[in-house]
């Protein structure tokens, strides 16, 4: 059986997707939009009458997506769990790396983005004190109540911020999509990375080798 | 005895770096430098017939007074003497920080900044380690080889997008010249905060008092 077609709106969203994943949300035109999905730049009006609210409709997603993703940080028991809890943030971040690619440039002309990217950037914090916190009772590391307040705000700047650093050292290349596995294991294990000085003994030694045999990969 | 008045091209770009850090690059036009200027647009355009000119112009100004400071990171020889290295890097940084607002918009449009930029943040790498082998030849902290350049690849990333954390936070006022002593203070604290686990017993805590002082003003 054949798969209904996708309501058009739908269609839309997805093609900006992937247009300003790949070139990034300044180099985008809603012509350049309507051209590559073969509709007239009316009909796509018609579902979206400004840019701004293609952006916003995608951050929205993204940001339920957040939301949704982010309570698990205060269930993760062990640095196995850790590893695939920001496995999966940063396979989030790739599929809306747009946002993450230009993002004071999209904050400084849009509203909503500029109250949400606040909101976004606290939410992260207190999932990754959560997380720390978590960890700390289960025994697996040791920290005072300021030192987990600034390991977390590490995490949220690497974790946020890991993309841009990627792509500069390849402008190129850093965002395609054949990047997307090797991109969140690199994130994830910088991030990971910051918890090391803090573990005790077992469980550093498994991040250690956990990172070991994703960076020999 | 007045001052000799400054040549046209160098009033241009003090004039330029003053509005890209106010407003960001992508929303300064050559007109409106002209114009707050009270010098003609064909006057400009004599001097700089190309906006990515007056950046490249900037950008190598920023570049050089890098390569005079980064080389002082392998004289650091104790917690105080690292926190003025910080600072005075965060300071560069913030008379330059359009660059920083923008970093992927402005180096996906501009190969002279593509190249540069990957080449900065090596150095800035090459500094950390540096500073960090020579805290260890003084005894102050302990690491292995590989947790030197993990703790340096998360100082460039702190150190490099500390502004945009900011901005995040406070997109209206963060950038504001207001703002500069408090924001160059919070990323001292910030990248060597990413010490403090490694640093033993006297230097961290002399470390903590130092952030501990200037938290506190």
């Amino acid at each position: 059986m054949k798969k209904p077609p996708r309501r058009t709106a739908e269609r839309i969203l997805a093609t900006t997707l992937d247009l300003f994943n790949r070139f990034g949300e300044p180099n985008v035109a809603t012509t350049l939009i309507a051209s590559d999905m073969g509709i007239s730049p009316g009909n796509l009006f018609y579902h979206f009458p400004a840019k701004e609210l293609l952006v916003n409709a995608l951050f929205d997603e993204y940001l339920s997506e957040m939301n949704r993703l982010l309570p698990a940080a205060a269930e993760v028991q062990d640095v196995e769990h850790a590893w695939f809890f920001l496995h999966s943030l940063f396979e989030l971040i790739w599929r809306h790396r747009f946002i993450y690619r230009d993002l004071n440039d999209l904050l400084s002309k849009n509203r909503h983005l500029e109250e949400q990217t606040k909101t976004v950037l606290q939410l992260k914090q207190q999932a990754f004190e959560a997380m720390l916190g978590g960890l700390q009772q289960h025994g697996l590391l040791n920290q005072s109540e300021a030192e987990r307040r600034s390991c977390a705000t590490h995490m949220v700047v690497v974790l946020t911020w890991w993309l841009s650093y990627e792509y500069v050292q390849n402008p190129r290349h850093a965002l395609e999509e054949t990047n997307a596995g090797q991109s969140a294991l690199r994130g994830a294990q910088q991030v990971l990375g910051l918890l090391l000085p803090y573990l005790s003994e077992l469980p550093k030694a498994q991040l250690q080798a956990l990172i070991q045999v994703y960076s020999d990969r």
